[in-house]
């Protein structure tokens, strides 16, 4: 049977993500990936989970084996809030929708406040699951420019909304150490920001899988605490604690969590039960504590390694900056270099990374940057990996002069 | 912050489940519900499940933890294959994709093939969770009519698709154990709608959550068996493992399975990766085998129990059908009994029911039916429940005469 004619305006506009198509490329053992960005498997406490998994079950009886309800576990949706009241903001468990994952966050907001023809105004360069996510429901993307350490501009983004023919229907950034730059914004501008939300009555979509692997202390504020009224946050364990349980979360103003929460019963019923009933253990016996500053630790050590060596092997004229927080560093490369047209002679070189272009929205996105994930690498690697990108993009700085 | 203005057209459709609402009414412990359609979790062998999440772990090791391909785990789909050989229906792991509960099924194919305006066929009474889903993409039901004992009339079914003037983007049904009649599509009738499909190049939903709740030995084949260019087979472990877990699948051919595949990475990226490996080790060590036969004869004896009480406690005039398999028995009121208007008094006399008139799509349903779940009360309760609904029909009887 032909199934062609049968799809959907959707369906016929979605794409794979190009970072998994890339993935897809490195299938060598022998290639070193800055590609990737997944946390470390080797650093997950296996025996933890294996006994918290069980412990769960048992401590939450049939109802860890049973539906649930469509919001989340009430349990889990209490612990959530007192994790975010640890991050400095105060919500009632009645604001918390537990989600299939933060992915499924966006795309119950994309489902829930998006029409073809739509638009959504974002970070750029941005988190491109967002990108797809939107882009397959049919919405155009407005791109707000941001500097790769202090994150969105927050005044140039208010000139461009205030240009725009068209009002979007949010704004979608990842305040803290963004997807792909690294950047963290500044105290100063989540106020501005805020004050922009109030005035302009714009709702932001507040993403933050990287929070809690922050490098200088303890993550800032969620920037959810500084407008509630116009914020919805999405929160994941994946990186706090481990993606496979697939649980994240969604705060924000009750009316449209409760929105959310009709589209999620469409959706999939509820999230994973069992996962739910592990990751209150979790938090509830202090797990988090537990494991989370080896985890940063880890980072850390990895982003400085790779910070180190990227110092000395870039090509001259390269940039790049030092992230306090998150998975990545973003590198600009000389003029005239082009990091997709580089990247077969990198894979040549046993070393992957993502080129930069492919976290903009629009045609005519700079070609001389690329993301680097130093999260799933170990530190001798890092430093290879450095070594081998290096003498492929500095033999490309000398040919292209 | 005022979102009103901000809703899609897909938020603005969605409504939510009526049964869900009826429930919230049914708060009252002294309350027999026949509503929910829920697997008793007292009969889930919590520590056999609670053993198994530890070992699953522990097997599967850190990959249990971490994401896993949108596809689903490998391992899991070649144990569903083999399920499914066992059914009578050999397919291949890459034509099998897993889902969050089979309700992510019905979800990825609406997205995948509705556009707002297309047309669904579906029986008729049907599943709601499937109504809810198709109408708030903006999809209209076709509806097809069915024999509460034998299933869709494929001879009518052939007819209506002839005469409406819109070809259905697919045909959904629940050919085994359907949800809310008890029907099981005979083995003739299956063949019939196999040749239907392709005379009319018709794609086939067969949801199958039920398939093995069946009373009266192995179930029957699965349509998709004798379709299977046509079918895209729904299956579920929620009803012959636990739903906490919220795995489920979806079978067909490979080009369909691959643009689900691409939708449900936007939708969620992957179902829990624990939740699989639980589900590989449940059917590997074939825990499957070991719990099914006390899982079916509990809820044989539920019906049996339920279907005796029924033939003494409904008013004259009534017709209820025995069902095969599955967890609902579909009654008919004598005409003049409106099951809705009566949902009150039932609720006064301490029983739930379903209003049969939910079950179907469009407006001018019959309203003397009603659904009757055995699935999750216990037998003597079951005996009372019947006890007090007939009191309430028998009254409602006496004076609509």
């Amino acid at each position: 049977m032909e199934f062609d004619a049968l799809y959907s305006d959707t369906a016929r506009r979605s794409q794979p993500s190009i970072i998994r198509a890339l993935l897809k490329l490195v299938q060598d053992p022998a290639t070193i990936s800055l590609a990737g960005g997944t946390p470390d498997s080797n650093l997950f406490d296996l025996d933890r989970y294996a006994k918290l998994a069980e412990n769960a079950a048992r401590v939450h009886g049939r109802a860890s084996l049973q539906y649930g309800e469509t919001q989340g576990m009430l349990a889990l949706r209490e612990q959530v809030a007192a994790y975010l009241e640890g991050r400095g903001w105060k919500v009632s468990p009645d604001q918390v929708l537990i989600t299939t994952g933060s992915q499924q966050g966006i795309d119950l907001l994309g489902r829930v406040l998006l029409d073809s023809g739509d638009l959504v105004a974002m970070e750029e360069p941005g988190y491109l699951g967002a990108i797809i996510a939107f882009q397959n429901l049919g919405a155009g993307i407005l791109p707000l420019p941001i500097d790769c350490i202090d994150g969105l501009d927050v005044a140039r983004a208010e000139a461009i909304l205030e240009a725009s023919p068209k009002a979007p229907k949010f704004c979608y950034l990842t305040p803290t150490f963004q997807n792909p730059s690294g950047a963290c914004l500044t105290p100063a501008r989540r106020q501005a920001l805020a004050h922009l939300a109030h005035r302009r009555n714009l709702l932001l979509v507040e993403d933050d899988p990287y929070g809690e692997i922050s490098f200088a202390g303890p993550p800032p504020r969620p920037l959810a605490a500084d407008a509630p009224e116009h914020t919805i946050f999405l929160g994941s364990f994946s990186k706090m604690s481990v993606p496979g349980l697939r649980i994240g979360f969604a705060v924000g103003p009750v009316a449209l969590i409760q929105r959310l929460t009709l589209a999620k019963e469409s959706a999939d019923v509820c999230s994973s039960v069992l996962s739910q009933a592990i990751l209150t253990e979790f938090l509830k016996g202090g797990h988090l504590q537990a494991t989370l500053p080896g985890l940063v630790n880890a980072y850390r050590l990895r982003r400085d390694t790779l910070l180190k060596a990227l110092a000395t092997e870039l090509p001259t004229g390269s940039r790049y900056f030092e992230p306090s927080g998150g998975f990545f560093i973003w590198v600009e490369l000389p003029m005239g270099l082009d990091s997709q047209a580089l990247f077969q002679s990198a894979i040549n070189a046993k070393v992957a990374y993502v080129p930069g272009k492919v976290f903009y929205a629009r045609e005519g996105a700079p070609t001389n940057t690329l993301r680097l994930s130093f999260c799933a690498v170990e530190e001798e690697k890092l430093v290879e990996g450095a070594r081998r990108l290096g003498t492929v993009l500095r033999s490309a700085a000398v040919l292209s002069v």
